[in-house]
């Protein structure tokens, strides 16, 4: 039986920004929430701060791949929770399930696979020891 | 002496999202940020639901005039306080004070005039009572 | 032999506000640089009036499904050329195939399933007869 | 008799991703067609690739003023033309007036000042003698 896999959750409020002329949130805006989820949950939860990962430490989590669906509306004013845990930590590549949801309602669903890289380069390197050690951590509870 | 006006603040991190590619904040980041705290004072200080006044009563406050003023950069990161306080009320629109600062340092001030409309007609129209009536009781706090 | 889709194409210069502090294009982006391209494909080439269809006829294509792979990075300056083809039409649904290259270097590919909605329900509905009609048209070119 | 400035104008289709629920051009989207409208007429009418001047030369020109007046709602599918001339030149800044009108109509008018700064130290630089003269020469026309 396969566990339950560790999950960073964080409640979201649909914005005005996020929504579109339908009224309903704009899904790249949903790629924009994802991106702040993946970044505190490396800040907050991993005790990595991602703004000096990348400023200082140039060193870039850039996506490469990138699966979603979309099961259900979010309008504005839903208050949502996202969530986000660790499917596969390789050796220079992180695949994370994403989604969205309100109460029991999934809205959308997301694989993500990001890259390590210089950001001098723009080439793939290996994660490095801090980041893997805290994924690994973190994965592990 | 004039009294210091009622101040409704948030704080906020500046993410990677927010940033242009010298950076630091892309400036019209900085009028999303706004426009979520205008947002959430609504909802959260004057205790009425946002989304319901635009969706529901289908009562817009679209920005007529903006005057910003941008005194020092912020990076992703930083944990800085954004702040709104009332100018003026009148019939039919609202001038709000706006600022995001890091401690003690300002980054930006910004006065907003926004204008009370019909959604279905795009015309001015009074502010609700409602409305009219949190923002006196916010204003006078 | 498969026959060549035909293909919908628009050259477009990556822009400041296109990328990130990492100076490339952040990855939501692509994804409005997309919304953009399928809007003017509907537009011009299809010969039916996007805002029409959404704000007069009330009829929305949300994204229920995207799967994007991005093969190689974007700067601010480049000059890019979008692409878009059809892959399948159904009864309520529409699969294109999206592209981002640069001369012959493939810079992301798209899958993207939009789905026929009204936007009073949000339900799906039949893709509209002159909108399927210029499809067909549009793919047997 | 003031003579009338010399104006860099750009014809702009107003986009599902440019508006909100209100079905009206998102305020903060004005300021981002702003800013390309900036990028382009330094790459296109001044001859100075934008792009260089950031990513090359380390150069910068932040926004540290704007005042923003908006008359007239846009639409998505409104086919706009956008404007641009230099108000003043100064040793480190420009001032320039922007504007968005369809047909005769007025839709919004922009005063911004931008800073020429140097993107290692963020701080104010004299303005490049090749874009001076270019702007110089761009104004007597």
């Amino acid at each position: 039986m396969a566990a339950l896999r560790h999950m960073f959750e964080q409640p979201l409020r649909i914005r005005f920004a996020h929504c579109d002329p339908a009224g309903i949130v704009f899904f790249p805006q949903y790629l924009v929430m994802v991106n702040n989820l993946v970044e505190d949950w490396v800040t907050d939860a991993l005790g990595i701060r991602y703004a000096d990962l990348l400023a200082k430490r140039r060193t870039g989590l850039p996506t490469v791949s990138l699966h979603c669906e979309f099961t259900a509306i979010s309008r504005m004013g839903d208050e949502v929770m996202m969530g986000l845990s660790v499917e596969r930590l390789g050796q220079r590549s992180i695949t994370l399930q994403l989604g969205c949801r309100m109460g029991d309602e999934q809205r959308m669903s997301i694989r993500q696979v990001l890259v390590c890289t210089s950001l001098e380069t723009h080439r793939a390197i290996d994660i490095p020891a801090d980041l893997r050690g805290a994924i690994e951590n973190f994965s592990s509870n």
